[in-house]
């Protein structure tokens, strides 16, 4: 890990990384990433749909054969919007007046006129990328960077669970509640399983990377707990399961904005269990996804609306984490007032996110040179309990990875309806 | 079909043809030319309803003796909402405080107060007229124009069907759409019977004439197909319906803003089929009414929402035009940007309508005079395969036509809630 | 009834009582004043709810002894809705990093923090009392004024019915139509008790007095109906109810702003009756409570909206005054304009309050002496047909009242949901 510097407290100077539509500044700052915007599994070939990502629309559809395509939301003819065509190969025909498009978004058939009317007509398109069971753009400018990787995640003997949940709040508190320890003994009360006690902020460090924040936790035994965040809006971490045929297993997060009041966080889960292990910890998974009727989210906006007391809420609710994760975020309004918070030394984790994007936001307002945020095999989330190394245990000649997704039925609903948005409304 | 000359190509100045409320341009236009405002089937003797056209409200009743009467929407007294008041004779009495109103808008009783502050409370009142099952009202200044008839659809022997529809975008974009051959064989692909082929831009002439546009589509044989647009937003054509008994049939539409992101589309339908026959169609489209259960103004916009894909929908609906229709104009967004788009030769018809609008919006706004629109008999809808005169088929001595109310009835009910408004958010 | 002057007619000079959040005029004269803001029976030992009084939010709870506290809506530390925190003892703990809170505001807790840092954290606390059944308020800057009681509802023979309800307009519009004789005979025309024939303005008097505006309904036979109306919103007044066993009972009512487009009428019953007649009225009315499960707002809102019309509904309804008053009030738009408004003699009760209020609000802005409102029992409602006096009446050395809340449960649900507000779009 190196190049670590020490990261004082101080309160944010802007509040600038909230608004991320175009022309924003953390927008521009985000879109020179690429970003996880739809699972793979919710979009079959020949299905084009509308997509809202940082309060920009989009038409994303798969060719025929199997291509993914993200273009424009909207016919340059006449506006109409472009998800409701077909696609035919993997071309996308408009529905008002049938415009076709080719994947790189030019314009290759106009029915009604002239054909080199054609020629003067093209669509913006986006690189798009397939990776771990989703599907990740480039929505910058320019060339896409290289693709990161999470070699981690791709072999090794056991399961990649895929998993994302909607939140109705502006993603950068979703953000800063990544490196915020000392929220668990009291949002996660009742289903605390990593650890006991409460993280103080006088056991808490955050240091700068080479990729953005490690964030530890030391104990009173001086045992440490490291977690690492990926700037712009990435969280790796460990954490112990409930499964008992499962140990400490690793997790990717990534908070991509809707638009600046709801976002989506996206998760690749890494479960070292391999065998008959193996498919029962997943036949079990599986099963929990029709637990649920009622999302995590609107039993969260009744608590905050006053109508149920979470006293009263059924504990074994698979998705118990994200419903008090819901309270306290949503507890803080959907966009969170900063100007009248009273930080302490428990918020270390938060004040470093926040200057790290500061700093970046205002090099990129003066063109100055952005840092080249890079992760190596080093960084890693490491914790108490976890022994051994991760090649040492995966290292098969032949490992078998299997990918499952295991989002609650009710969460998928939910979700599409806020990624697709409402174009209607433009 | 004298005076007509061509229109050529050329996006519209302005767009102030959108805004129809209370002292816009296009809402002091409209208001010049008696509009459709309600079917007279949905208001019985003794009943007043709250009404919301082109963005102003009104109280809309009848009369014990069947006489109607459109007026301001709220007291004078203490502003409470007429509607809910008492019909007494053909007087309307406020709900609040009983203050009584004659059908020309005069206060004639005050029943807490001294006789004589009634005189000087008046409220607005409007012409109104019923003509084939439709209310149609005159919400323009001074003197009524002469009310416009349509003698075609008055005596003949067969059926004339009234319909409608709430579409909830901006009603200009349906009247663009009127004047768009290029679009059925894209939008109403799954269900076109007039003709195949594609309406090509080459092949269509938009011509002013003394009502409005002639719009002509010429066939590759040379045969011709020709729809009337009279101003400002009335549409004369005519279409082969898929009923085996009927023949061609003359169908008349208006548009009709609610506000400027809804409207109502009236029509009358002339289905010349007589005896045994008749009574077939009727029986079987009064049959239709109700088979829709969800509306299809619904099922668009889960289409535009990425919910489902239309080729996913019942084909066989009894509304799959309308909701074809709904998709590629609230594709465009509930008021279509203008400015983005990129018009073809195929636009011809669309671009013929707007330069007789921002040519007649612009002598209003500088008092200068506006033409006179007349429709004369020789303006009218004609079709390959239409053989024979009206005149000849129809000319009997004692023709038998019947008014017969074909809506869904799940369109009754949203529509009747649109029409009403929502004078609780004035 | 000392002090009285006479009022005379005319409109008021300004709107300003309409608006009451923080800061605003009217809000500011109000939250002079002790306000009722919940029920008692609606929070139980160990709950918290958020609150929405006059625009501003609150969280609401009672401590583990039973005590009320009210205070700041957000924790002063990272803005989380403290009403979705744990009540412990009589202190309550932010959900989010377990910040813990004493009634009087000052934090005693910071888990994660040097425990100096409390000491510069605190939270506004606002005196509460509850009395008859409600939970009273001083919202107000600096010392709360004396608590107001009515000895009148405290020692008697006979039942204190506790009653209110939500209504979706502006609290003004309810108060004016207090001092209304004139809308009885038409908005109450099904249902008529406590007289017949029309209150004109000729027989109407508002005189001011030490509490606020004295209401005199003369009839033709001079006998009289005096109603209390008390600063700034309060209402005291006698009706004839409809239950065999019951003479006249008095009623107090207060109008409190939830914010400029909704608020509550919350109110007290005294109920002369004893023994088994108080039983059999008690029960009767306890059953009434669960007799409609369409509450009156709905009701309103659908003839407003012209879906049904009045005379369609059942007047049996138990609610049935309120939803005609909530068709009279909300047809005035959820904030009436005045601007256009024709008053007349019949108005004079409304005008009278229109003064008063603006007298106040000017010497308020002017920063000049605000009357002191006192009601003394000489102030109290008065009508024919109510013969002897309550003190005679209810001398009863050992007094039995009982206390009894008939809120229709619908109500309890819709009242609550509006209370609670909504801290998600601060």
């Amino acid at each position: 890990m190196a190049n670590v510097k020490p990261i004082s407290r101080g309160a944010a100077q802007t509040e600038n990384f909230l608004q991320t539509g175009p022309g924003t500044a953390a927008g521009d700052y985000l879109r020179r990433f690429w970003q996880p915007i739809y699972h793979s599994a919710d979009l079959v070939a020949g299905r084009a749909v509308p997509l809202k990502i940082m309060g920009e629309n989009f038409t994303l559809y798969r060719g025929e054969s199997g291509r993914l395509c993200l273009t424009d939301p909207r016919c340059p003819h006449r506006g109409t919007q472009l998800s409701s065509g077909w696609v035919e190969g993997d071309d996308l025909r408009c529905f008002y007046h049938g415009w076709k498009f080719a994947p790189d978004g030019h314009c290759n058939e106009q029915p009604a006129e002239d054909s080199s009317y054609c020629d003067r007509i093209k669509l913006n398109a986006y690189p798009t990328r397939e990776y771990l069971g989703l599907i990740f753009a480039y929505l910058g400018k320019g060339t896409a960077p290289r693709f990161p990787t999470y070699p981690e995640f791709e072999n090794f003997d056991g399961l990649v669970e895929i998993d994302s949940y909607l939140r109705e709040c502006n993603y950068f508190q979703n953000l800063e509640n990544a490196l915020d320890m000392s929220h668990v003994a009291f949002v996660h009360r009742d289903n605390m399983v990593s650890y006991s006690g409460i993280g103080r902020g006088a056991q808490l460090r955050a240091e700068e990377s080479d990729w953005g924040v490690t964030y530890t936790f030391t104990r009173n035994d001086g045992q440490l707990r490291i977690q690492q965040f990926g700037m712009p809006n990435i969280f790796y971490m460990t954490a112990l399961p409930t499964d008992p045929e499962v140990g400490w297993q690793e997790s990717l997060f990534w908070w991509v904005p809707i638009d600046d009041r709801a976002h989506m966080q996206f998760s690749l889960h890494r479960v070292s269990v391999a065998g008959a292990a193996a498919r029962e910890v997943e036949a079990r998974h599986q099963k929990r996804r029709t637990a649920i009727d009622v999302p995590h989210q609107r039993v969260a906006e009744d608590v905050l609306r006053g109508k149920i007391a979470l006293r009263d809420v059924d504990k074994s609710r698979v998705d118990l984490v994200r419903l008090q994760d819901d309270i306290a975020q949503l507890g803080q309004g959907r966009v969170a007032d900063r100007d009248a918070e009273r930080p302490g030394r428990g918020d270390t984790g938060v004040i470093a996110i926040r200057r790290l994007w500061s700093r970046e936001l205002a090099a990129l307002a003066e063109s100055r040179g952005l840092k080249d945020w890079i992760r190596d095999g080093s960084i890693v989330p490491k914790a108490w309990g976890l022994t051994g190394t991760r090649s040492a245990a995966d290292g098969n000649a032949a490992p078998h990875t299997a990918l499952t997704d295991i989002r609650p039925q009710i969460e998928i609903a939910l979700q599409l309806e806020a990624l697709h948005g409402n174009q209607l409304e433009h």
